[in-house]
């Protein structure tokens, strides 16, 4: 076991206790101690924005709970959703008056567990809504969207509403801008290595030496399949014929890039991905709006990465930039 | 080679390709293809500052090049100091006539190619001054600090004289204050598992499966020897025994900590190692400003962190927290 804690069993509530000490200017645990909120609690009347998930995958989402952003996370056990009472105790918590927008990664335990959240909340009276995210070009053909699985890309979403609801936008305006942000998405991973289970310290699952796994889950779900290593630009144009495909993004149009690191990958081919990315956008005459390079939907230290890019407008990008204050996110 | 890269020849300026495309809103090469600066040049007669480094540690140094951080980042080959030529061309480029202080982290490469910079630049009437950084216990003993190695700690000077400068602090007062911060920090770091070098695709050195190597420095430069796997609060323990006797902190002293991990230990372990930091802070009544947990000073995928504390006064802690915009830094 390389990993760094105490015991396994203590792995999540050692992870807050360090985060919300380290970050107590902007995020704080309620009395359910897997329930993170802002220190300051969004203005009455807003709506609010939440999302539960599973440990394993930081910065996301806990660093992205701050002011211009999420109001709350619901963390879970390691790669396990958290419970549909523990989401409720999210939802109760972060209600400022204007609703709760339940942001859901479409992974099957977030959705049976977010759904049910969502029942209970609006029994209390709470104006609780779903809004289901999925990203993941590999996961379901083409035709088929509503059945991919939510990847990096989710997080346009967690960052344009977030500023929308900052700014007073109701929660009817709020579900249809992230219907759009969510339909103008589309990402496509690769794995290099596999990250290690903090659980049992052993790899997360095998991959081949020198091969490079198309289209593989954040948890290691099968994907397109699996090429030679070669040149990085190779891989990216063959990653980036995909994506522009699938929406397709034609020339003329405004894109928002992420590339997101899944942990094991350095910064420094994070930029060389960018490089790659950028040229072959340019080459179809497609601009480019302020970029994400970061690791922020991590699978522990598993090498590898994730294009993402959003057809954006101009209430996109404006929002995109739009000022916020959370621990991890930092354009 | 599991890199994902284009060629071993093209890696630096291809991530530097995709550096300044990606954030041109603040950074930019100048006509010196390794010599990276402020897109928006400091204003006239202010103090500048610049540091050469090799690469492969990303994201510093040039991660932190923006407005009230560094003015420029002299950018060398893999994990090799920049020539005192390369050097000289990024001073010329800073300098807005206040002067520049060339930030040299102890490594005997960056001492002898940063002396030789300075001198050339004297002599073409720049003011430019050398400010040596060491801060690893491991690497030398109590009361040799000034054989020390520059490790991740040196980077308090990065932002504490970054926001002074802004100000407008004049060249001596600003040594005096990077000597201050220099003298008042101390580092400690131990590594799990090596990085893989993007030259070789194998592994930078061999470390022994479930021991932690205490004090190994940046490059896996030997420290101060081995010990057991265990739970990350003994390990804590005994490195911040170490930490604390050097200086030697007190109870009623104020600290900022930073956790620096070095590339292949996720998020939630820092966290966790923070924790465990701050309770040992505060067990000795040593009271903590806003502390740094992130991946900064990185050895490609090494697996490991370091432990930072600056023993800080109201001037320090000030500029700790004043604004400032690059592409990587973030509180």
């Amino acid at each position: 076991m390389r990993k760094l804690i105490n015991t396994a069993d203590t792995i999540v509530d050692d992870m807050l206790a360090g985060y919300v000490t380290a970050h107590s200017d902007r995020v704080a645990l309620t009395t359910n101690h897997r329930v993170l909120v802002r220190t300051e609690k969004k203005s009455a009347g807003k709506v609010s924005l939440i999302i539960g998930n599973g440990s394993g995958h930081e910065p996301i989402a806990m660093g992205w709970v701050g002011q211009g952003l999420l109001d709350g996370n619901v963390v879970g056990e390691i790669f396990a959703a958290p419970s549909a009472s523990m989401i409720l105790e999210g939802i109760k918590a972060v209600d400022a008056g204007g609703g709760v927008v339940v942001l859901i990664s479409s992974h099957s335990g977030d959705i049976i567990n977010g759904e049910a959240a969502i029942e209970d909340a609006l029994d209390l009276g709470i104006d609780a809504r779903p809004l289901l995210m999925y990203d993941d070009i590999s996961s379901a053909p083409k035709g088929r969207e509503d059945e991919r699985r939510g990847a990096p890309g989710t997080t346009f979403v967690y960052k344009i509403l977030g500023g929308a609801a900052e700014e007073g936008q109701e929660i009817d305006s709020l579900l249809s801008l992230g219907e759009r942000v969510r339909d103008g998405t589309r990402t496509l991973g690769v794995a290099v290595a596999p990250g290690i289970s903090p659980l049992t310290g052993k790899p997360m699952f095998d991959l081949l030496e020198n091969q490079i796994f198309i289209g593989m889950g954040v948890h290691g779900e099968p994907g397109l399949g699996q090429r030679a290593m070669g040149p990085i630009q190779d891989i990216v144009d063959e990653m980036m014929g995909l994506i522009l495909d699938d929406l397709p993004f034609k020339g003329g149009d405004n894109v928002i890039p992420f590339i997101n690191g899944s942990g094991g990958t350095t910064l420094m081919e994070l930029l060389i991905v960018y490089k790659e990315v950028s040229r072959c956008l340019t080459e179809k005459a497609i601009s480019i709006s302020k970029p994400l390079v970061a690791e922020m939907v991590t699978t522990q230290e598993m090498a590898g990465f994730s294009i993402s890019l959003l057809k954006s407008d101009e209430e996109m990008e404006r929002l995109w930039l739009a000022p916020c204050s959370a621990p991890y996110f930092h354009l």
